[in-house]
């Protein structure tokens, strides 16, 4: 099994044959932390949205709606991009519209994929062992932000990597595989010269990278099924 | 000063400002290392071409060329891409048109910028010396194969990037940083499962990658000057 790794989406159209692979969504900082939270606090379903005005929609009749528009709530929604909006007695037994800058936006780029799942450290094993009993060529897809490049989701590409042989890997691959060899230890600080903790950090939500960098710790693995992710 | 790293061709159009900022083009298997070898081997300039067109125009009027597409020599000019083709007693005192697959390409995008100049891990220290002394803001520019990622390449930006304060860095070289730390003292081996590494040693230039992974054997800095690279 071949496994690359796209590191924004401004890249993503290299993707050969995307029909067949695996196509996992990575968006550390938050929105694929987030979803996971959501799915393992219960929500039947996170519907993912690109435009704020569909989820509008979906507000004025009647469902939970979240989203963030440049890392800020966007005003009216139930919940911004933070995991710690998405408590069990908000969630559970209940569907959730979300919409977030670049996680969202990659989702429906990879729609056409043979499957799109979504990854993040709090899921990271469940994850590999879903790619690995899938036996399909991967696609890491990092979100970034706004098309550039980021730290964090980079590192989790890398981190997902390690269980394949070396010569599956594509040379994106193997570079965030390097990274993440050497941050493996120290996430959290590794992340802290990133662009995007600092641009969290200067709103607050520090809180919200701890939570992001915790690995291992959810065990359900997100997976797109009609437009909407659902516990696969 | 600021340190950004371009990890593909198809991602230059991100650079803000790049008319006050120093453009390092970097494509360590071949054209950057070759193009320092014909400048330290006493050609007076390299004379980098985007067509293989221009370069037979050149060669018509009595011009020494060199060049290749995918990994090739081009039939009829009298240099290819590896760096041993270019032997003192052939270049010295000459001018030498080159155009290769990708580095060329990355001279003529990077043009626009206050200062062009060529890096290979061959003149890592000199070129480090003329960037702390420019007192601008850089980007490593990694010419990648095919506007895909290459590892090769952003080892190197990762490499150059290690004198800068992390805070300076931007999150594509935070990453290519890391992976420098972790290969430093095994460069060759590092690239042994890079696929740049498995197409060039496909055609028995092994010694090519070899002498394109020493370190600080060649204390030039090639410059774009005029549409000419020369010594800095």
């Amino acid at each position: 099994m071949k496994v690359e790794t796209i590191l924004t989406p401004a890249l993503f159209y290299q993707v050969e044959n995307v029909e067949d692979k695996i196509v996992v969504v990575i968006d550390i900082l938050r929105a694929t932390s987030t979803i996971t939270t959501i799915l393992h606090n219960g929500a039947t379903a996170v519907i993912p949205v690109k435009e704020e005005t569909e989820a509008e929609t979906y507000k004025a009749n009647g469902f939970l709606v979240g989203g963030e528009r440049g890392g800020e709530t966007i005003p009216g929604f139930h919940f911004g991009n933070s995991p710690f909006h998405y408590m069990p007695e908000r969630v559970a037994g209940k569907e959730v519209v979300l919409t977030t800058t670049n996680g969202t936006k990659c989702i429906e780029m990879a729609k056409m994929a043979h499957q799109v799942v979504i990854g993040s450290f709090l899921n990271l094993e469940a994850l590999i062992k879903h790619l690995k009993n899938s036996q399909r060529d991967v696609v890491l897809f990092c979100a970034g932000w706004k098309d550039r490049v980021n730290l964090e989701d980079s590192l989790f590409a890398g981190a997902v990597a390690t269980v394949y042989p070396l010569r599956d890997c594509d040379d994106a691959t193997l570079m965030a595989r390097d990274a993440f060899e050497l941050a493996k230890d120290n996430i959290y600080e590794t992340l802290q010269n990133s662009n995007h903790f600092k641009r969290l950090a200067s709103k607050g939500v520090t809180k919200d990278i701890a939570y992001c960098c915790e690995v291992n710790v959810l065990k359900i693995v997100p997976v797109l099924k009609e437009g909407k992710l659902v516990v696969a």
